[in-house]
């Protein structure tokens, strides 16, 4: 079995390519924002068993990881930079193993453009244990916050909702779903897609935003609770990936891990958002509006009150 | 139990000062250095029942997470600013123990003049298990690296060495010492002083820096090897809490944990060095020279070779 030190040296060296990581040589990494940016900080973790499956493909919980950390900078519309990996390693955990999680690490370097800065391998008595800290860059002053929403802001939510809940629900035998809808769902559940052209595109256009960790409708209360508002949204107006499917509408509002973003914008913006929908080739859908009075209301299209049967997880 | 998020507004947001953390209410936090300087970022992770024992105070395992990290950031030269937590929890820790762990940050963030930045707090059915990130600052162009050292250099070591190691023997039962030693040898195991100010006065003096974690040689060999070079000490130099403990010499030269600064300087600045540790009240002790010829070599004061016993830890 590689030890900490060849770990590092063969696995984790080659995927730390920005110079302030130091070829990891170092105890730290160094970072300069250019002029006129600066950097935001960001950290997840997870535990396998609890936020992974154990039999989940070793790349694909690599990409989760730094995907959800991503997702993040996205919400704060923040390019990313890089990240500090770490890595609590069970005796089960093989090389190979360890080699297919880099691999993935390294697909995604690739695909957003980011290096690793640094980090730990520790040993545990107990399950595969992850954390990530990101490291994304935005100029300074324009981070897209949740406290940011005014009364009368348009709400709206990227691509679709829900589709990581029943993806669990596919992967745990819960739901029978037929293909290709089937590989969909798993793939939304077991690969985020962070959407950090949207987020950095927002700046400006956007009053506050989040990503959907918690369940839509948590993560629309921390917007609300954090702006002093609350919101209206309408049940009927979620963009689904399959609107027959049982139990679609409450994984679309108290699922979580979709990590679709979340933002409120003035309605001067409509034509902005839909424009720019269509420029990523991504979905921007209106679903409701931030009111004064405090609380979030859901609304089906006939006016009456729906009520979800969850409201959203809490990781701990 | 407290749920995650009266956890993080309860417990961890009055930790969060600085402007940056955005009072822990958004997705990721805000840094900015200041003209002229660069961020430094550093992460350690530790487990329960690996790198410290269940039954060690909460108050004292949030610090030695905390200043391992902050040990890092001096051997870089750099000035604490943050930090990001990810603690994972079992659950048979109480809310009680986790009061007493963030009273042990906010002691430190007191002492070391550092806020939390962000972080995350997860379930696990395994051990406790924290991960933390750190971030300082330093002068652009500044740090302190390991491969900085050149041939010829003097070979320093702040403070006393092998002391965690002993502590960590006492604690286990393994090692008999009276009283005031036991009590000092037992806090230095439990609580490491990251040499904060000695980091940051030793910019333009040494050449390279490490601190002490997997062991003086071990650590020496990380500089050695960083620079393609070697070294010779001289194990009668090493500064010993007590000189006749079984043991102690090879807990010295192969005992982790100290967070003593290793540091290598031209024979130019002895002067400056010895003024440094005047000043700072802190011994710092020149224990050998660089060399060309790659390797770690130890003598005793009649010129024969030593041989410890263990050459460093492995965490992994």
């Amino acid at each position: 079995m590689e030890g900490e030190f060849e770990f590092i040296a063969r696995r984790l060296r080659p995927l730390a390519t920005a110079p302030g990581a130091l070829g990891l040589a170092d105890d730290a990494a160094l970072l300069d924002p250019r002029p006129g940016m600066q950097l935001v900080l960001t950290k997840d973790a997870m535990v396998a068993g609890v936020h992974f499956l154990e039999g989940d493909p070793a790349g694909q919980i690599a990409q989760k990881l730094l995907r959800v950390n991503l997702s993040d900078l996205a919400a704060m519309g923040a390019a990313p930079v890089g990240y500090l990996l770490a890595l609590a390693r069970p005796r089960n955990i093989e090389d190979d193993w360890l080699a297919a999680f880099c691999a993935g690490l390294a697909a995604d370097n690739a695909e957003f453009d980011v290096s690793v800065l640094g980090g730990d391998t520790v040993s545990t008595p107990g399950p595969l244990t992850l954390s990530l800290t990101a490291v994304g860059e935005l100029p300074k002053g324009e981070a897209l916050l949740r406290g940011g929403a005014r009364s009368g802001d348009d709400i709206w939510v990227s691509g679709t909702v829900g589709d990581a809940a029943l993806g669990l629900a596919v992967v745990q035998g819960a739901l029978e779903v037929a293909e290709p809808l089937r590989a969909r769902l798993i793939e939304r559940y077991r690969l985020p897609r962070p959407r950090v052209a949207l987020g950095q595109a927002l700046r400006g256009l956007a009053h506050a935003a989040i990503d959907i960790s918690d369940g839509l409708l948590a993560d629309l209360g921390h917007i609300g609770e954090t702006s002093n508002l609350g919101a209206e949204i309408r049940a009927d107006l979620l963009p689904l990936s399959a609107a027959d499917l049982p139990g679609v509408r409450d994984a679309a509002l108290s699922g979580g891990d979709d990590y679709e973003l979340l933002f409120t914008a003035p309605p001067s913006q409509r034509d902005a958002i839909e424009g720019l929908g269509k420029k990523l080739g991504l979905p921007l859908t209106r679903i409701g509006q931030m009111q004064v009075a405090s609380g979030i209301r859901v609304h089906d299209a006939t006016g009456a009150e729906v009520h979800p049967q969850r409201s959203g997880w809490q990781h701990f």
